[in-house]
This record gives structure tokens, C-alpha cells and sequence, in this order.
């Protein structure tokens, strides 16, 4: 990191307010707990408040409550997160791009790659995709047929898109991740599975990230579809035509079953299942490992399950929740105000 | 999709009874929501009924019963979602087969490749391996050593299989799916673990379809097995020594530890958990995010779990879970029918 | 499987305690129920005791305490499952080591690979990037830049190193793996997401093995950090900064969010979610499907979930689950003893 900037520089290129030493240099980003004395630190989250004092930091981004009596230097934030996240960016190492198509690489006759476009080494690209300018495809990556991939999109190793995903721009793709695959249509007849073809494709909105190992399938008849600004974690699973809302973000391991429809602004945590064919309003957060069956209102924060107990204590709840609707009727024998079913 | 189609004909083909113009021309399938006037919908879930009036479908796949009153054009079958499919297969695009063996595809010399399978780009074969005709690996798949790859599978991109893996006819291996790799073997010794080493196999049956990313381990001595017509969705995982009966299909996220037996014709919904060494009879129903820790007989439906609240009033709930078992008994305490523990 | 042995030598060879016959040849491994005459079978799981007796296994590995009343030949052991892995590696089949780089991988000029190392086909390594001598890199991997993989690593095939990964030695990665994709780091800013730079890398410490495509993400400004002969297991999600202790083995399908850090000889099961920023103390045990929301004491066992049972019976306990703060009030009001909230 040879990157290297004075405290009022960062200051009055993020329009903060500077506490402190001005000609402080800051030479890296860190953890409060990590930082060396020319390192910004920041305290975004109270339960590393106590980290404060203690920190080594040459400064810290923080919010004008924690700030008082704080001595050292600081940057004085309303948003102390996303403050210290357009600092840490100045000191990300980004190789430079390299246009151009790897000589390993494999592309179709019929493929349209612009000349500002990266192409790694084994990576293949089939018949009639298009790859804007200012993308990047990193090793390993397969890009089927008919996709459309817009500018200034990257997918960083090993990512699949089967065929007919069309990704807008700035589209951040994980390694590992699987687009467009088909979905899981079977109907029953005559005592096997008959196949139901997967038509559809896959349309993913600008400034989308997408973790890895994540897979999103290709619709049945019409596309699966996430709008702008959604945010996708680790080997999270979106059935077929399900539908996102726009800066929706879902954390790692959660399934999403065909058909669903997730509104905006929703924020899922890991592990959740998402049953098909449901609606989920906007601004709906959902807590880890809940199992979603019916519908959902927005905005609104629900959850299932049950608390993490030892051993010893949940066998004997989990003994009595087999018991529950035979005490149930006990108790409401014996009070006339409870529900008797 | 330059198909087209006379509704006479779809009917005469499929043996289905035509009500309306026989001579309506169709040219693609779709939604009922969203059926153009020369495209074929379909009925089969009954939560899409209100839909018929409205759509603008040429015609529509439906029940008897569902098209009583119906006045558009009508195919009446039995199987509504099975005729469907086959109708929608005729307008599936499909490239062609291109049989032989793409130039940066990596083949050892003790592998024998039909010269009617497709290898394509980025491919890698390993020693004794031996691929049927009519196959088609994708781009970037892996095969290690010793593996069959039976007539008409398809490995769409990207799927590994490690070694010993053995497809019957017509599999589909969707991307990212990893077959043959090691079970999770570990013996605790001395202080640290120690690895069993893992020598069987992975042997998958005919018209086996297994989705994106999903993982099945090799046998740690005997192999892991799927029989026919088994159906996998994404992201599952299947431990060592594992056998799946025909027709059983289970849905993305669901996860199977090690020696468990599974039965024929059961429907595992997505999410769930299967302890190792168990016995899942034949036609058992499993629902989403159920923890299955005993055996279970066929045929029945089973579940876990507690169903989606508000989080204010699962706060609830869940400490009261933690008193079950002290409630229980000052309820049984006041009536003696109740058990005690 | 070409290896033979006598009995005794085996005997010798693991420090055993042989009864029966010395001159016993032994020709490889299975389980009780498949083995032949000349294999060899183990007893280490008391649900396979009965499988003993009717067991043609040319010899078998068990305890001392299963020994009484067998009459076949017997190697005892005070950890039979131990000692069999031991005696199965012999049997164990692996192609020899090729060192070199395979003529379709992709090397960056900066990149430094020992000349005993394996370079397979389709290989992509980038720049400032090291590879000891022994280490064997399967086909279609992914090594980023600035990774450094050591003595008698193993990438199985298909696996991805994003950038700043560091394997110590003798670690095992099997496909499809991604270590050092980007964390999960989003700032809520007006209305959209800000991507939080991640700026950190994984360390992944000796003898520690990655089960087929499970994640670890990279740091978002330290390391994401496994200590050594830590055992993953497959599609496991380990979110940024996560810390787990030396020896601890981790199920299939478990997820463990960001900065939660784990001790050493734990065992988690599969399906397990563990919630962010946690501490979970040395030799916990948790059980399959938990949801960990807070920190958790060492040493111990832990669970939370539902028991399962029939879909009927479950749906009337999940409906009086909702009703429980209701059932447990009107009780309380009859019995004073118990909590009132």
C-alpha cells in the first residue's frame, strides 16, 4: 500500500469534519484493535466502543457522539461505515486492467467482445454473447450462449452463465457463481419425472454483486430477475422466476424457492428458506434460518426457530413441544379465555 | 422460436382433446399472465385460476374441470403441467451437437472418447476414463480417472467429477457440481484428526438430473449411490456412502450425511437436514428446513421447526420454549392425565 | 487394488494386537456387511456390532471389548477407527506425482512455481504468486495473485484463490472450493449500498482440510484465518474474519458470519448457522441445524430446533408454539412458582 494522504486531504474529499492534527498522515486502513500510529481506524459498531481509547490509530472515522472525549484525531461522521468505506477504497490494490482476449481463451465466431474488454486465461465465450467495454472476466469463466454482459461489469474467476443472462452494469460476480442454469421443473407422469423445459433467462440489474457459489436459475417461461442494487452473499440459491426488489441484500446459505417475489429495501439474513410463489413486501427483514411459508408485509421484521439452548436443556423442550397441543387443552380446560384448537 | 404449430396437430401428437379452433396457430409457450395471442399457456396450479379469464393465451393446456366455462381454445388433459411440458420441449433451442474434441480441451491418452461425444473447450480427461456417444461436456468440466460416462448425458459447463464416478444413460449434471470428491472421514487420534481414507465410488443412474453446485462425496468403501430417475436441485449435499431410490426428488439447500438410505418416490422439500446412518422409507414427504434425526417410514410427511412469526411476538415464544419443560409440569402437576415428563 | 499383506505384518506395522491367524492374507479394505475373504472389515460403531458375526471378512479391526466372543481373526485396537484409516491408506490408490506445468495452464511471468510442484491442465496462477515443491495443483484452478500455497498442498481441481490466500503445508482442497472471494461488507448510504473495500486475505494453516465448494472469505482488513488440522466439510460458507481454532472439524452446509471467532476442538455440525462478531469457546459441541445467536461457553453441547414428527402432529405443536406466552400466562396465573414473563 503506497498509497498516502494528510487528514485534512481526506477530510475535505469526503466532506467531513476534521478533529485534530491536520497534517496527520495516513498511509493504510485498520481495525481500531489492529491500527498502527499512520492508520485510520473507525467505530461504526458500539460494541467496539471500548476499543476506542486503546487503539493506536493516527485517526478514526466516528459519529459526533462517540467522538466526545475522544482525544485523538478523528473524522467526524454521520455515517461512520459507509464514511470509512470511500476512505478504505483509496487503498484498495486493484491490478491495472489488461484488454484484450487471453490466448487461452475461447471465443465464438459469432461472440462480440469489445476491444476494452478483459478476457482471461481458459476462459470460453459462446455464440452470439456480447461483452461490453471495461469488463473484466477473470480465469476460468464460461459464458454461454446468447448473454449480455454491460460495462464496467467484472466476474472475478470461474463464473458460469449458461445461456440468455443478460447482467446491466457494474455487475460484481464471485467466483464459483452459477447464472442461468436451469430450474427445477419436473412434472409427474406415469411413475418418473418428465423434464418441463427451462425457457426463460436470467436478467440481473446494474451495480448488483453477487457472492460466491451463489446460484441463480433461468426462468421456466419468463426470465428471474433482480433489479438494481441487490446485494447477494455466499451459496445462496434463487429458484426459478423469482424476483427481487431493488437494494434488497440476502446473506449467505438462504434458498429462495421458483416464483417468489421479494420487494425493496428487504434485508435477509443467512440461512433463511424462502417457500415459491410467495410475496414479500418491501423494507421486510428476516432473521437467520427462519422458514418463510406464507406471505409477508412490508415493512415488518419476523423471524422462526428457536434459541440455541444446551443439549441437555432443549431435549427436554423439544420433548414437551411434541406435547404442546395435549398441555394446550389442559390448561384451557381449566381457563375458559384460551383458544381451544 | 421459429416453431409453429397447429392446434390440431399439438393435440393429435399428444393425444389430448381439442376444444375450439383447430386450426389456431401456435408459435411459443408462456404464462398465463403473460401468453401472447399465438402462444400456448397452461393451468395446473389452482392459485393460477383466476388467471385464465384474462389471458390472452391462444389457447391453454387445462384439466376437464378447470376448462368447464372456459370459452378460448383448450387442450384438455389429464396431466395438464406433463402435456405442457412435452409441448414446450417441441420449442426448446438447443445448438446442435458438435461431435469431437475442442482443440484446448485436455485429453489423457488412456481415455477413450466416442468420436460421437462432444468435449468442449477447456475440458480435462484423466487416464481410463471413458466417454459414450451422443455425450456432450460442457465447457471447463473436469473428468478425472476412471470414470463412465453412459450415452446422451450432458454436463452442462463446469462439473467435476474426481474419479470413480460412474453415470448411467441420459444424465444432466448441471454447473459447478462436484461428484466423486472425498467423504468426510475423520478419525480422532492423538490429539488431531486423522483421515480415513476414502475408496469407493460414486455411481448415478439413469435420467438422473442434478443441480448446480451440488456436491456428492464418494463412498469412504462401498460407493455412494443414486438410483434411476432421481432428482436433485441445487446446491445439496449428499455424503458418502448415501443411497438415493428411484424417483426421489429433493430440492436446492437440502443437506444428507453420510450411510443413510433414502427410499423410492420421495419428495424432499429444500433445506432439510439428514443425519447420517438413518432409513427414510419409500414415498415419504419431507417439508422445508425439517431437521430429520431418526428414521422415518413410508409412506408419510414429516416436519420440524416452528412456523414464521413477527419477531416481536417469536421473542416471545422462543423464551417460553426455554420454560416448556417447567410448564409442563405445573400444568401436569394439576392434572394427572398429563405426562410427567 | 494390487497391495497384499499378512496379517502380522500389519500387526506389527501399527503396534496391534493380532489373534487368530498370522499368515492371514489381507488384499484391501471394506465394511462388515460387503467384505470378502481376504479383506479387511472394523468395528467402530456399536450399531454395526451385529453385522459382526455374519461378517466374511478375512479379519477385522475392533476393540478389545468387541473382541470377546469373535472368533475371526482380529487385530485389537484402543481406537479401531483410527487404526483402520491407517491400515486403508495402504490401499489407497493415487497416481504418481507429475511435476511440471501442464501446456494449457497459464503461468504470469511473476509467479514463482517450484520445479517438484504439479501444474495441471487449464491452470491459471497470477502474479507474485508461490508454490512449493510437492504441491499438486489439479485441473481448471485458479491461483490469484499474491497467494502462497505450501509443502504438499493438494488442490483437488476447479479451485479458486482469489488473492492474498496462504495455505501452510500438507492442506487438502477439494473442488470447486473459493477461499478469498471478497467478504460480505455493505454501508447503507443514501439509499444504496456502498461496497466496504475488503482489503485482507485467508490463512489457512497446516494439515487442515476444505471440503468441495465451501467458501472463506478474505479478511475485510485482517485475515480470515483457519489454524491448523481445522476440517471443513463440503458447502460450508465462513464468512470475513472469522477465526477457527486448531483441530476443529466443521459438517456440511454450516455457516458461520463475519468476525465470530471459534475455538479449538469444536465440532459443529451440518446445517449448523452461527450469527456474527461471537465467541465460541474451545470443545463445543453444536448440534445439527442450530441457530447460534449469542457466544457460547467451553466445553459444551448445544442445540436448538424442533424435534420431528409426523406433518400432522406438527402442525398442532407449531400452532400452540405461537400461542405460548398466552398458555404460559394463564398457567403462571394458577401457579405462583413460575416466571410471569
Amino acid at each position: 500500500m503506497s498509497a498516502r494522504f494528510r487528514l485534512d486531504a481526506l477530510a475535505e474529499r469526503f466532506a467531513l469534519e476534521l478533529r485534530g492534527d491536520p497534517a496527520q498522515e495516513i498511509t493504510g486502513v485498520a481495525t481500531l484493535a489492529c491500527a498502527e500510529p499512520h492508520q485510520l481506524g473507525f467505530l461504526a459498531n458500539p460494541s467496539y466502543r471500548k476499543q476506542l481509547t486503546e487503539s493506536r490509530a493516527g485517526a478514526v472515522v466516528l459519529g459526533a457522539g462517540d467522538a466526545e472525549g475522544y482525544e485523538g484525531n478523528a473524522l467526524i461522521s454521520r455515517n461512520p461505515y459507509a464514511d470509512f468505506a470511500r476512505v478504505a477504497a483509496l487503498f484498495e490494490q486493484r491490478s491495472p486492467a489488461r484488454p484484450g482476449i487471453h490466448p487461452t481463451a475461447s471465443v465464438d465466431v459469432e461472440a462480440r467482445v469489445d476491444p476494452g474488454a478483459e478476457i482471461g486465461p481458459q476462459v470460453s465465450i459462446g455464440a452470439r454473447s456480447r461483452i461490453a467495454a471495461g469488463v473484466r472476466i477473470g480465469p476460468g469463466c464460461v459464458i454461454g450462449e446468447d448473454c449480455e454482459i454491460g460495462e464496467g461489469c467484472e466476474l472475478v474467476a470461474r463464473v458460469t452463465l449458461v445461456a440468455r443472462v443478460r447482467l446491466g452494469v457494474r455487475v460484481l460476480v464471485h467466483p464459483g457463481v452459477v447464472l442461468g442454469a436451469d430450474g427445477f421443473g419436473l412434472a409427474f407422469d406415469d411413475g418418473h419425472w418428465l423434464k418441463v423445459p427451462q425457457l426463460g433467462g436470467v436478467r440481473i440489474g446494474d451495480d448488483c454483486e453477487i457472492g460466491a457459489n451463489t446460484c441463480i436459475d433461468r426462468g421456466a417461461l419468463d426470465d428471474t430477475v433482480l433489479e438494481e442494487d441487490v446485494r447477494l452473499d455466499n451459496l445462496i440459491q434463487v429458484g426459478h422466476n423469482v424476483h427481487i426488489g431493488a437494494h434488497t441484500a440476502i446473506a449467505g446459505c438462504t434458498a429462495i424457492a421458483g416464483s417468489t417475489r421479494i420487494g425493496r429495501y428487504c434485508l435477509i439474513a443467512g440461512g433463511v428458506g424462502i417457500a415459491g410463489h410467495l410475496n414479500i413486501g418491501d423494507r421486510v427483514r428476516i432473521n437467520a434460518m427462519a422458514l418463510v411459508s406464507r406471505s409477508l408485509e412490508g415493512p415488518g421484521e419476523y423471524a422462526s426457530g428457536t434459541p440455541i439452548q444446551t443439549a441437555r436443556a432443549w431435549r427436554r423442550s423439544a420433548a414437551r413441544f411434541r406435547q404442546l397441543d395435549q398441555l394446550a387443552r389442559a390448561i384451557s380446560k381449566q381457563n375458559k379465555d384460551l383458544p381451544d384448537d
